[in-house]
């Protein structure tokens, strides 16, 4: 199993947002939007083997965190509009810290950073990409979690926190590229060496 | 110079189309618009060594084309939208086999996928991105053109005008991978390799 956990560091955490607006008001949430792109993404196909973990913290109900989960996705289409609206349903559901569905594959729940990296990191390699990492070749097999900010990179405090559980630290290369890119990235060097 | 054709099979050839229907109304524009995005964006930064030629071929006044300059363009956003924007402006236009510039850095004319190709290759490598390609290993350093397809392979012909140009056959991995996540991978494994 792949799984990715991206921080939406202002990421809206109710359903009043706009479609038009995913950009702006609704708190970078395109970044996000991106990322599922990305993470579920094949030519005429999809990952099933892959799971996504969108944590929300912008205004005005934080923590959130969104779970996608490949094996069971429907209804997902490669644009960002559309999967802006499938967000919006899901936050739409009362958010525990037990997942909640709304849609196929798509969970809410109360969750932030720490809880998720917990449940995560029990069984799963924890991989903190940073430009200051180690090449990309040294990529754990098996299963994986990757950990990684969205156009902000983490804070201080959130650092900490993924230092907690000890992960791995791996670099994409010379340059600092967009989250949504270093998801393809990683696919793919997982998948050459499969 | 890094530089991009990708041919848009459907892609609609004038500007009457709607920023909220650009996967339905305006042929899979929003397979472009993630072009775009993964051809142009860093963190915070965007590749000046890079050009983008969307070759339009839908109705209703085909072929069209696009260039995009990474070292001239200004006002781009992440979002598909936003960049939707911009290609409709262009749309606007007049047409003809010169370069009309519409906004900075966003080159419109009447050239098909020959006329691009025919001007690119005189300068720089020709590659063809195909899963039954050699190595990712194998890119050349240096001037190269790279030619994809949008969600639809090329058709017998377009291959046909393609291999009248001796292409390289460069295959990105095991997976089939929609043409802005294949952008993505060209990007890093040429920036590993300057």
């Amino acid at each position: 199993m792949r799984r990715f956990v991206v921080v939406g560091h202002r990421a809206v955490t109710d359903q009043h947002f706009k479609l038009d607006d995913l950009a702006g008001g609704a708190g970078r949430l395109d970044v996000l939007l991106r990322c599922v792109n990305s993470a579920f993404f094949l030519s005429h196909d999809m990952r099933r083997d892959t799971e996504l973990y969108l944590v929300l913290q912008g205004e005005p109900d934080p923590p959130k965190c969104l779970r996608l989960v490949g094996s069971e996705l429907r209804y997902l289409n490669p644009d960002e509009r559309s999967t802006g609206a499938l967000v919006r349903n899901a936050l739409m559901k009362k958010a525990e810290m037990d997942w909640t569905r709304s849609t196929p594959g798509i969970y809410i729940s109360r969750r932030g950073l720490s809880d998720v990296l917990e449940e995560l990191s029990n069984d799963s390699e924890l991989v903190y990409l940073r430009e200051d990492g180690s090449e990309l070749g040294g990529l754990p097999g098996g299963s994986a979690t990757f950990v990684l900010g969205d156009d902000r990179d983490l804070t201080e405090g959130e650092e900490e926190v993924v230092r907690g559980f000890g992960p791995r630290r791996v670099s994409l290369g010379p340059r600092s590229l967009h989250t949504d890119h270093c998801i393809v990235l990683v696919h793919n060097a997982l998948d050459r060496s499969d």
